[in-house]
Parts: structure tokens; sequence; C-alpha cells
């Protein structure tokens, strides 16, 4: 006995890909379609539809297919209820749980669609039928919404016994991101792609154009700095970017801060003078003692207000009240007081503040770039920038619809950025 | 007024390169010196010996050349005891603390050389001159030595107020490893240096001798493995070598640990089907539930007991008792039950390990090979295999006069290892 | 005044992502669309058909998208024949040439279509009314083919004055590879892409299938390996792939051969001992010594005849019979008597070989394997190994449907191959 | 019986490395050193000196040794003439040739020590003793030199039957570069090493003062640039540096002069528009088109002379009568009339360029970098410049004693150095 059911895709399906890739994940994964209906949009502005049957030998090869085509925008037909379990135990998803996309996602409960809040690559959805709040709700604690059902994601570690999970296939719909029309407008060359053929100092100032028109637009520009930054001797413009108010989140690693403070005590980054290039001395020293002058004065804000720290990408975020997430590694020296040892609170840390971005730019930092990449809806606009092409690309690919990445140095990179950016 | 003092190098100076560092090092910082006496070996099995005075402008000039002389094996000829300075409060070292390499060193106390116990870069000496034991010593709470002083590092996390710790330069002799002498024997390959000029298979023959020799010796071997290393297939090798009796510790990352039980319970790592290169489906919705299930047992070890896993890496460490370490990151999804999520509790379990190991093989991750060589005194040795040049070579240099680099594929390497270990 | 033309795609145009990429490149230039017609196969082996209007503000904008859409294998609706002019002068094409994908490619002449012969990227497309054999065909001087118009490609040196040069956009179809159904067979695996998640053993016996297969049935197999391949180890077991007889010809630089040739007179390459991993002495001389010798000899067959050269990857070409090309560079010592000095002649021997080959094993080498990948079509089977990623995606990017990439260490990859081709 | 020979070295021989490697080399070979008289420089200032004697088992064994010695800079003791043989035949050298360094070397004859003219790596030596000039010197057409015996290098392919080689070690001085001493001055930079941890802005002031320096000196700047330069944007920035007489002259390849020629012609380089990032069509149409219309013009200067090249680097060569090499490839398209297609003729006209050159940039190209850095001596400076570490490596080990090698976007690297070195 085959099993099959009918799907439904809607948007610009052939020019975004995702005909192409409905199609051929039905074939990979061993089914079989029939198209049913295809209406096809006759001018670049207008949308198609297809609705086909998707058939395999059986639920067991089915499932994964419907799964598949899920994430790629097709959804179910019939119009049914999404199926809801409960969690067996805490941190404890039921069996056939609904790992979510990183686009924009529907469920349909009670006969009305509700919007997936947070939406999250790889989590699971919660729904609150009651209306009695959210205290469930992993990371929004300042939301209140009194009335009618949620639906949100919740990451593994977060799941309690009893949250209701949603499972299966039915009553989901997920909307990718389509490619964007034309390409005017300061996000225009965001079509995603890694620019090693385009030419360095143009996309430079698109950048720079997407930044302003985030800043004057009222949202949100989370900077993700690796140390490479500042080896390269790019701090004082990063500093200066963030003095100027165009730099409104900073999520780092203990070393990333660790460097600039040292750099600010002694004029030296890894034991080298940045400015005239020498190697006072060798080793770590300076490194370890930057760390320990923090903790004396009981942190970076404490240490910037007794004047120990007088300049630097930290000390700008102090002063201007840029807020700054710390997450430690196991690679890190101290750490410093700021830093968030446990990786769980800085994953949700990193979380909170990859909700609020609206412009995300990776700046030399696989770890902390993936991390972030992690929490970020596909509707986020990100520029990912190292001097390693697999970094790039392997950023690039996570999923953003309207990721750019950039092969270059950093440290020429951020001087000529904060230039265009400060004078226009 | 110009300072000036006297410093000693001993052994085959000339050939390992640490009179041409020591001379360079003086002219790099802006000082000058003068050869007191020169005793060359003459032949290649005598050492040589060195007595200079370097001389700067004055004491802030000098203070630095010394620091790194005796960073190089030149050591204060006077022999002075090495300066205590009580830490002031927790986690902070007194001014001018003295920064240890990962070479053997020695410090002088009440007139005695004192090995320092468990030598690691980037520490604090702490000096406990009393014959009560060391509760204070960071990690070591199964030594007992009740007589004497003793001297041993101190990572900047577990300096406690009071603590007495070495400062300046005086009294205190390092020791680096010389240059291996001939080419013989299973270790008679490590002689530094990166691969990409050698016969792949002959390496790895040297490689499969030097497990060899260090299991039959006695010795303890360390393997620190990426989850690129299950992708690429070598899973199983892996797997075999630690059931055989060759893996004495394992440390990696929830990503592995993860990659590792997903494919035992669902055939697939990161949804592709190993064997078959089929993508069954696309997304981490294996991995997600892999680690669900695992939480639901209640660790590696319950679910192996359970019957939950039944193959794998971490199915055979758990099945031969070898001891491993999961570090956590920001990267993560779950974690799994056994992830160490606190970054220092981690350090210190991969503390505990590296201070065990007599050969350690890093496959494939740039992170926790980091963190494993942090903690390695340059004495023991260090195989590294990665297919980007980069990461080798970033770890290579990081230390150990006996890391050997080999920039090849892990997919092929560890069969063609196996093989080898264990056909002969 | 608008202009406007309009286009048919046929095919699986969507699973191909043949009309995602035409819609694309409409809007991208600036045009728009009206499909007039579109039929959608509505099951896997069915094909589909649609019919486009495409318009652009003038024919200076439509130019530039119908090309872009003949790329990708849209094909002017109106059956008109395609339109011909006399080449101005030796080597120098008309205004509006033709200039050829490696997509098998049609014109119509004469109210007929012709296949064009030689298909290869970068070239006009020359045609020969006359009936009386082809003396102006660049590299095809053995065939003769009496009766009817040809069509064929000529690279732009190999141009004359007169000939009859194809231009503009009509009466032209080409043809791009379609995406393979399934996965089964010896090629199955040929799904393009690069296979950093696929398990390399797997993957080694999906190649080594595939050159037993290519042997079994005929074809030819062209290797192009670089020195890198001598120099980790894997020349012997090329060595015996050539004496076996899957290697039907090998393409080459001088580097290449003048290694081998060393390896075999003095058992080093570039001045090492491959056995015993021992530099028995720095420098070139060898290498000089190695040219100077064959000079002496005559060149490679005049060595092994007299019995100068008795081993090694070209003894095994000269005694099997197996023809080389070896190709000159400005980075070359000697060279050898056998290299091809003229980059131009050289481009012509690679260019014959180019299309006789049926599957292609491109080894760590990008200058040979890009000038061997210029002149492939689209329907070679192609296999690039390399240890950087960068060098294989700029490989398999450059255009065979069939292209697959391994990034893997040509030192442990050769020796699997050949033990899985020869052992089974 | 064993055999052994005395050797001197002389210099700063300690802190340049020359005595590390010198004793590494015996030991590595399997001889043993005996030092009859050490005299160390007590100060900084002063050279040390060295007499060893060194023994192998036999004179087979103690060849390597000295040959290794010698092109370290140990000289054999004795002064004895140096060992001349007959060449066999043309391009065959005798045996036992003595292979050259890239180092300043002299030869004995006749009891004088002769300075060895246009030393480059892997040559033979070959004398002249007669006093009727210098017919059989191979690039040397302009030299009138009538008296006195004469030694320079000569390729192998230039060799002539009866040109007397060097063979041997004996009779032969090199004398490697030592180590700069201090960091001041336009080229105190230059202390090799790449450049990863230093800051990119700083470093490229130096070079841009490395530049100014070398104009206002009179020497020569050679500019050594890749295809990516054109890409990336910089071609205009480049095309200043010529036209302000920064550039004395340009070695590239066939590709780099059509990007060029191309972006004139057509605004495009590989067919995307470089002002506004956009693909105007897809292929290598406009790629081929330039290249017809130069070969209808006659070449570059012609082109430029008929009005149909109005900008770009080439055009600026041409109108500023900067000196220009186009060095053929099997990768090339066309090629362009000026391009030199054989190998060896192309390796002659780099020769002669870089026996001119003062001061080399390698802009993003490893082929013609190569060919370049083969012909250089030791004396050169050399600044490479690529965003892939491995060529940056590769560069500059290959010899050059100020070799100085920075890992950077070439985009923005040649726009920041044309401001530093034009405007100050």
């Amino acid at each position: 006995m085959t099993a099959s059911r009918t799907v439904e895709l809607e948007g610009h399906i052939i020019d975004s890909g995702m005909m192409q890739r409905a199609f051929g994940a039905v074939m990979d994964l061993g089914g079989s379609f029939h198209v049913e209906q295809f209406d096809v949009g006759t001018r670049k502005d207008e949308t198609s539809y297809c609705r086909m049957r998707v058939t395999a030998d059986d639920d067991e090869h089915l499932l994964p297919i419907l799964h598949t085509l899920h994430q790629l925008g097709a959804n179910l037909h019939d119009p049914v209820d999404a199926t809801l379990e409960p969690a067996p135990a805490d941190q404890v998803v039921p069996r056939g749980f609904y790992s979510t996309t990183n686009h924009p996602t529907r469920i349909r409960h009670d006969g009305a669609w509700l919007d997936v809040e947070y939406i999250e690559m790889d989590c699971a959805i919660v729904v609150e039928p009651s209306s009695t709040g959210n205290q469930n709700a992993s990371r929004s604690d300042d939301v209140v919404e009194p009335d009618g059902p949620r639906a949100y994601t919740k990451v593994l570690n977060a799941i309690e016994a009893g949250d209701l999970v949603v499972t299966g296939e039915a009553g989901i719909k997920v909307n990718p991101p389509e490619r964007p029309r034309g390409t005017e407008g300061p996000f225009g060359f965001m079509q995603g792609g890694i620019s090693s053929e385009r030419p360095s100092l143009s996309l430079i100032g698109n950048v720079a154009d997407a930044i302003v028109e985030t800043a004057e637009s009222g949202g949100n520009v989370l900077v993700v700095p690796g140390p490479a930054l500042l080896h390269s001797g790019a701090g004082p413009d990063l500093a200066r970017l963030v003095r100027e108010g165009y730099v409104d989140m900073l999520s780092a690693g203990n070393g990333f801060a660790v460097h600039d403070l040292e750099r600010d005590l002694y004029g030296t980054s890894l034991g080298m003078d940045v400015e005239t290039l020498e190697h006072p001395r060798k080793g770590h020293k300076h490194h370890i003692y930057a760390i320990s002058e923090v903790i004396r004065a009981g942190g970076i804000r404490p240490a910037v207000e007794q004047g120990v720290i007088n300049s630097g990408v930290m000390y700008e975020c102090v002063t201007n009240d840029v807020p700054f997430v710390l997450a430690g590694s196991i690679r890190d020296d101290g750490p410093l007081p700021d830093t968030i040892q446990n990786s769980v609170d800085a994953q949700n840390a990193i979380r909170d503040q990859a909700r609020e971005a609206d412009l995300v730019l990776m700046l030399s930092t696989l770890l902390h770039s993936v991390a972030v990449g992690n929490c970020l809806p596909s509707t986020a606009k990100v520029v990912c920038v190292d001097i390693n092409p697999a970094t790039v690309t392997q950023l690039v690919d996570r999923g953003s619809a309207q990721a750019v990445g950039m092969v270059t140095d950093v440290g020429t990179f951020v001087p000529l950025l904060a230039e265009r950016v400060l004078e226009g």
C-alpha cells in the first residue's frame, strides 16, 4: 500500500528555486509526484501556485519527504490542526517532534493560524493554549499577552515536562524568504553569495550604506567581532563606530575583550605593540595581567569607572551603554568576571541579542558567528567578513536568505567601513 | 645609568637555535650583549656553554629582555632565590608575576632548586613553603608530599589571596627541550614541522609505530577528535582503536559525541546515511532527537547500559572504561548530560587528562586541540592532523617541541592508521 | 520602443534549475517576461515545456538577456537560420560573434539543424557550407566528411580570415545536461557537488567503480596529475594503474615528469628520499641533473629504451604506450625535450586528448586541470581531487554537469584508489 | 676509511642562524664535526668565526654534506681553485656540476676570487677564462668586459657544449644575507616573516615608504599582478601608481592584460560591471572579443595609439613607457599578440626584468610570482600580498632574505597603498 499526501507551494516558487528543490527532494527520497495544478506567474511580479500529490511506498518513507518539503516551504494542503503531544520529561521531546527551520512559520491550532514566535532553527514548537500568559516561554519574560493561544520555539534544554510540543508535519506552514526583486536600495546588494568576484571597495560602500540605513530607521546593528580584528589593528575603528552610535549590541568572546583591554592597558595585543609593530616581549604575560587587573577592579564596567580602562571597544561599549555579551570557551585565559562561563547561559544571552538584531556584522570569528547565526531568523540581514573563504562559506550557507559573505582582510575592511559610515 | 645582568646558556645551544634566538631577542628589544665565556661543544654529542652580560638603558628596558631570555632558556647567572609575593586577592596576581612557559622549569627557594610541578604555559608559579601538604594546589588533590617546600603552577582563576607567587626573573631556570639527535626509533620522525612534503603513507606508518610503542611502554594515548572525523566516515575505525586498547583517554566536544550517538541510533550523521551517501532528510531533527533520547536515559553510560546505544566511539569508551571529557561550547545543541557546560570546569577536566598524556592525537578540531594544547607541557608528544594547513600550523607552532603536523584527510588517515596499528 | 522575442525551454526544466535561472537572468538584466505556455511534467519522468516572451527597453538591452538565456538552454522560438559573417582577418572574430558554452549545441543552417562538433566553451562556431571536407577545421585533420555542411568550434587563434562565423543568438540551440535521475550505478554518485560531508572511503570506492566501468566499456580515462602526487608518495600507485591498463592518457606539466624521473634516478623527489623521509641534501641539484640526463638521452622514450629510466609513472607510460602531453610553464626547470614549450601548441595537444576523454581524474594540479577543463564538453565525467577546497570548488564550478569534487589528500587517495581498482 | 674536510663560517653566524643550520645539516646527513676554532663576537656589531672539520664515512657521504654546508654559507677552508669541466653537449651539464643558490657567490679561479654574475638559484656556473668578451653569456649581450676571466650563471637550457662548468664544492664561497640589524628606516620592517599578526594599515604604510624610498633612490620597482587584482576593483589604483611613476616594470600573464583591456573596452571584467556590481551577461564573450580587437589593432601599443584602449594598467604602461612582460600559459584565451607563447623565451624576458629589480611587489598571482622569484637574487627586496596564506608562505619561503608576506585582500591593499604613496 502506498501512502500519499497533497502539498501546496505558493509565491515566486520558480525563480526562488523552491519548485526545483521540492521536485528534487521528492526524487532524492524515493518518492514520486503528480502535479495537480500549476498556475505560473506570467510576469515577474506575479506569484505562482502549485498543488501536487506526493506518493511514497508507505508512511515511513513518506514522512521524511513531507518533512523536507515543509522545510522548503511546501505545506500540506489539508487544513488540519497541528498535532500536539506533551513532553514526557524535562529536556525530552516527544517522538516525532517537529524540528524548526529558521523561516517564518505558522501552525494551525483550533482552526486558526498562529505565528510561531521567536523562530529559530532546530527548535521544538510549544503551544500554550491558555490565556494566562507565558510563564513557560523560555526567554521572553518581558512579554505579556493575556489573550489567546500562543506558539513559540523552545530549544531542547528549555523543554519542560508537560509542554505541548508540535509533532508530525500537518498544520504547519513555513514561508522561506523569497529572492529579492531588483538590486536597488541600500540592501540591494544583499542577494546572498560570496564576494570573491566583487570589487572590495564597492561592497564595503554597500555595507556602510546598510549600516546607516539601519541606524536611520531605528533598527539594531549587532557586531560579532573576533580577536583577529584587534591583531590586525582595526580596534580603534570599531571603537569609533561604537562611540558614534552605529553599534547597538556586541557579541564576542572572552579573548576579544581581553585583547582589547590589554591594548588599552599596555598598548599591546598578544604582546606586540600595535603601533610600532615591535614585540616588546614574548608570551602572554600582559594578557594574564590585564585579566588580573580587571578582576581586581570587579569587572569591565568598574574598571572603566575607576579609570583603569580608558579606551578601546569595550570602553566605548560601557561609556555609550552598548550592551555586550561575552561568552566563555575552553580556550580562554582567566576568564574576565563579565564572561559567561556556562555555555547554555551564554547561548541564552546570545539568543536575546539575536532576537533584537536587524543587521548582524560577523567579523573574523567562526565560533561566535555560528553561535549567533544559530539563533537568527532567516529574515535577519547578515554580513560575514573573514579572510578564510571556508569560514565565509560555512556561515553564509547556514541559512539567512540575506546573508552576504566577503572574503577580505578585517584589518583593512573595518577602517574603510568606518570611514564610509562616518564620513559618508 | 645603564642596567645589566649576566645570563648563562647551556646544552646544545647552537644547533637547537637557542643561541640564535637569545642574541636576536637582545637586539630586538634594544639591548646589547657582551659574551664573557663561550665554550663550544666540539663534537655533536658535546654541549656548549655561554655566559654573557646583557645591558639595556635602564631596568625598565632590561626586564623584558630578561623575561624573553628566560623563556628561551637563558638563566640568570647569579644564584639567588626566586622572589615571592603574596597574591593580593583571589584571582589576582601580584605585579610583576612570572608567567610560565610550557618547558620544564625549576625555581630556587631557600638556596635549593625545586622542580615546578604541573608545568603549563601562561600560569603563575605558587610556592608552598610549609611541609603541610598542598591544600591550595589547584588540581592535584591526590598528591601527598608531606615534606619540604613545593612549587607548582596555578592558572589565574585558581589563585587564592595570600598564595606566594613568584615574581621577577631571578632564581628561575627554564629548560627548553633540545632538538632530537638522530632520526631512528618510533619517535624519530618527531622532529617537528609539518608534513606537506612528506609521503603520507610513510608518515601514517610512523604515527602507528608511535602509538604501538606508547601502548607497549605503558604510556597514555589521548585522542582529541572533531565531528569531521565522523562525517568523513572514520568513526568505526576510531571505535576499533578504542576497543583494541590503543586509546587511553578521549577529549572532545558535545558535537562529536552527539554525531557519534546519532549514527548509532539512526545510521546518519547530520542527517546523511554514511554508508550509502544518501541524504534521507534534511535538517538536524535526528541530531536533536539523539540528544533527547540520551537525556531520557540519563546520560551516555546509562544509554549504553540500557541498550539504547550499541556501537560507536562513545559506546566503546563506555564499554572499555576509557575516560572521556566532553566540553561544552556556545555552538552546541542540547547539550548532553555528560557535557561540562562551565568552561572553567571543562578546562580543569581537560587539564587533568593532559597531565597524564604521553602521546596526543589531535584529529580535525581546532577548538578542542587548542584547549588541550594549552595544558600540555612541551615534553608531551603531539600529532596534529587536519585538512586545513592553517589549523595544523597554528597547533604545531603553539609550543610542543615534538609536535608533528600532517595536512591530510582524517577520513583516509584514521582507517589507514587503524589498519597499521591493528594489523602491523 | 521596447524589443521582445519569444524563447522556449524544454526538458526537466524545473528540477534541473533551468527555469529558475532563466527567470532570474531576465530580472537581473532588467527585462520582463510573459509566460505564454507552461506545460508542467506531472510525474518525475515527464518533461516540461515553457514558452515565454521576453521584453527589454530596446535591442541593446535585449541582446545580453537572450545571450544569457541561450547559455541556460532557452532557445529562440522562431525557427530561423543562424547568422553567419566572415571573419575579417586571421584571429579576429566579427562583431557580435556567438561565444560557445560547453554544452551540446546545434545551429540551424539552410533550414536544417547541425550538431556543432568539438563543443568547447568560449569558442566561435564556424560553418563550412561546402562539401569539400574541412581543411580549415583547426584540430581535426584526420576527419573526412565529404558531404553536407558542417559546424564546429574554433578557438580565437585558429580563426582564419574568411571563416564563416556564427553571430547573434538566432538559430542556435543549447542543450545543458539534465540532473541525473536516481543514484544507482557506478556513476550514480556523480551528481556534482563537493564531498566535504561525504565519507572518504565510500567516495573512493565510487571513483574506483567508475574507472573500472569506463575501462570495461572501452572508454578513455585521462589522468591529470600534479607534482604533489609524487611528493606525497603516491607515484608508485599511479604507476601501477598505468601498468595495469586503467589509464589511457596522461596530461601533466614538465615538473611532474621531472620529479617522477628524478625519483627513479636518485630515489628522491625535490631532494628528499621518499622512502626514509630523509633529506639527503638540499636544493634542486638532482632535479636539474635528472633533466640534463634525459636531455643527454634524447628524451623520455629514448631514456627508457637506453635503460636510463627504469620505473615510475613516465616509465610505465612509455612501456605501455600510454600517450602523454607535457605542457611547459614559466615555472619550469629545463625543460625536458618532451615538454611543449609553446602554450598554444600545448593547448592544442591538450585539446586533442580532452576530446577523447570519457572520465577525467584531476589530481592536485590547478593549472593543468583548468587547462584540460577548458577543453572538455559538459558531457565528460570529471573527478577532481585536491587538499585545497578552493581548488576543488574552482574546478567543479567550471562547468561539467557531472563533475565531482573531493577535498582529500592525494597521498592517501591514490593508494586507496589503486587498491580498490586493482583488487576490487 | 673516513673522509673529512675543513670548512669555515664567518659573519653574524650565530644570530643569523647559520651556525645552527650548519651543525644541523652535518647531523642530518650522518656526519660529525669537530670545531677547531670558534671566535664569538662579543658584541652585537662584531662578527664571529668558526672553523670546523667535518667527517663522514666516505667521500660519497661527505659530498652532500659539503654541498649543503656550501649553500648555508660554510666554505671550504683550503684555498684551491674551483674545478671546471666542459659541458659534454648542449643543455647537458657535467656530472657533479655545482648548482647555485640565490645568494651572492664567488669562485676561485687562477688563484683569484671572481664574483659570479647574475646569481640565481638552480643554475650552473660557467667560467669564461679568455679575455675575448662573453659571446656565450646567455642574457648579457649588452655587457662588454674585454679583460680578465668571468664567471656567470647559466640555466640548463642555455648551456652549450664545451662551456666550462664548475663542478664539486671546492673554490666556491657563498655569502647568505645576514639578518638586518635594527628595525629603523623604510626597510626596517623587512625582517621576513608573514604578517598575520601585524596591523594591516601599519604594514601598508611601511610598504608605501619602501616604494617611495626606492623611487627616490633611483631603484627599480617591479610589480607582478594577477587578475584577482582587477576583479577586486583595484585596477584604477594600480594604474595611478604606474602613471605617477612608482612602477618601473610590470610582469604579468595574458589573463591580467586581457581583463584590464576588457574593462576599458566594456567596463567589465569577466563579464561583470565593476562599478555597479551587476553581471550584464554571463560568459567570456567580452573577454574573447577584447582579445580579438587588440589582435585586429596589432597589439596593445598600437591599440592604445589608435585610440582603441583609453585607460587601465596596460594603457598607463604604454603611455608612460613602463616596460611589461606578458608570459603565456596553457590557461590563456587568445593569446594577445604581446604575450610570449614560448615558456623559455618568457622566462628569459622575466629574468631580464628580475635582474634590474630592487623592490618586487607580488600581488595575487602564484604562477607569475614563482616565475619571477626563481630569477631573483636573495638581495632583492620582495613584498608578497595574497589572501591565501599558503601562497604567501610558499613565496616567502623560496629564498629572499628580505621577503615580507602579507595575507590581505589585494582589493583593499592596493587602494590604501596608492593613497599612502601618492598622498603621503
